[in-house]
């Protein structure tokens, strides 16, 4: 595999990499495997005339990142990362203030990936992440978002602090998620946003929680520290999600 | 590993074990391994007269479960499942409304921890699996709860809708997880509560779902199809949280 290559493995991953229209340069697909979703699979890669190869599962198994392949793995150019001008240039488009997910520092792809889901769900208009501690966007991370990284633009930054500078010139206020914050119900959420969540281990950096403008804390009753980090991300999008229905109203 | 006995891995969920008061047999650590948190968990150890065993870095990584053994593996008698009965207790001694989570067909183990770490933050009572199609409290399930397994009582239960019909004798309302539902935020999801969240594939099944007394839906903006389902198991939970809270006030 070559460094401008990936590889896209599983059914709903490949299937979500056709429809949106990605392109793919081979597809390799479990020799006998004729159910359902694989049909659907051959039927759109035929239409857009991809070269198909039929395997042995020792060969997909071989290739295959994640160990999830389901019997299909499309081979594909890598995922581009976005600028923070796409992203900025997505929420113009669709004529909606900027909601933006920055995350410092998660290292577990299945994090990355179901925030990256959570982020499409939201109707976030983009997720960044930064260069350095961080984990990129993987084949498991592309998995995991269940085909959401073929619609919402990721950037890589070198450093999230200058990202942040760079964002609050364009109108957008900072939150982070802290355990020390307001309650998250008691601030407004409403206008162009960036929501910053930390990592598995540390949370947000100290750096960085001081160039946000609120701390935002999920109530917890619980006797554990934290929230596993995507849930987290997910329970705070989702208050801004709630609070940006109910201005509407 | 005998069948009654099962592993802990990794630093928090090793330390939290201890702390909880879990009974460990036994604890593996990392030769030569001096930092800070392992000389947390030796000092607990030592303390309850815990079998200590210093071991190389191959013997760690051929008992590890998880591949994530960060150089701590206690072993202990295996994760015992509560009882139903046991979760209305714990609410009963709080002197709360019940509050269970109900997963139907979770299969991801790094999801049915997160579930599990979710469930003791927002103040469930409680998490109730099936026995079938799903995947029990194995290492990865403790490691990725972060603890909450020590806390949050976890029953299993041969059929789902039983435990439902169970629960509504005690007062219980049922409510699923469900696209074609009612929008989250107008339901009234107050009083004693079984929130229902469907695995990552198909959701809730049928027949659970008709022995749901409402439908829950969270809102969703994006190109794909759902959330991940410890995410939308999150979202659920903190509106709960949010309503009780609300109604508290």
């Amino acid at each position: 595999m070559s460094d401008n290559q990936t590889m896209i493995e599983g059914r709903n991953a490949v299937l979500e990499a056709f429809r949106s229209g990605k392109t793919i340069d081979r597809l390799y697909v479990l020799d006998g495997c004729k159910d359902g979703p694989v049909q659907t699979i051959l039927r759109e890669a035929r239409k857009q005339d991809v070269i198909l190869n039929f395997v042995a599962k020792e060969r997909l198994d071989q290739m295959s990142e994640t160990g999830h392949h389901q019997g299909v793995i499309a081979q594909t150019a890598a995922y581009g990362y976005a600028s923070v001008e796409d992203i900025l240039e997505n929420a113009r488009r669709k004529g909606e203030p900027p909601f933006v997910i920055l995350l410092d520092g998660i290292e577990d792809p299945h994090n990355l990936g179901a925030v990256i889901r959570t982020a499409n769900q939201a109707g976030a208009h983009g997720v960044i992440i930064p260069k350095r501690r961080a984990v990129g966007l993987t084949g498991t991370v592309a998995r995991t978002s269940a085909g959401a990284l073929n619609y919402t633009p990721v950037a890589k930054v070198t450093n999230l602090t200058a990202a942040i500078e760079q964002l609050k010139k364009e109108g957008l206020w900072f939150v982070c998620a802290d355990m020390a914050g307001e309650l998250m119900y008691d601030l407004n959420l409403t206008g162009p946003i960036g929501l910053v969540v930390g990592g598995e281990g540390d949370g947000v950096s100290k750096l960085v929680k001081e160039n946000c403008d609120m701390a935002a804390r999920i109530p917890m009753k619980g006797d554990i520290d934290s929230l596993n980090a995507s849930v987290a991300a997910g329970v705070l999008a989702y208050e801004i999600v709630r609070q940006r229905l109910h201005a509407n109203k």
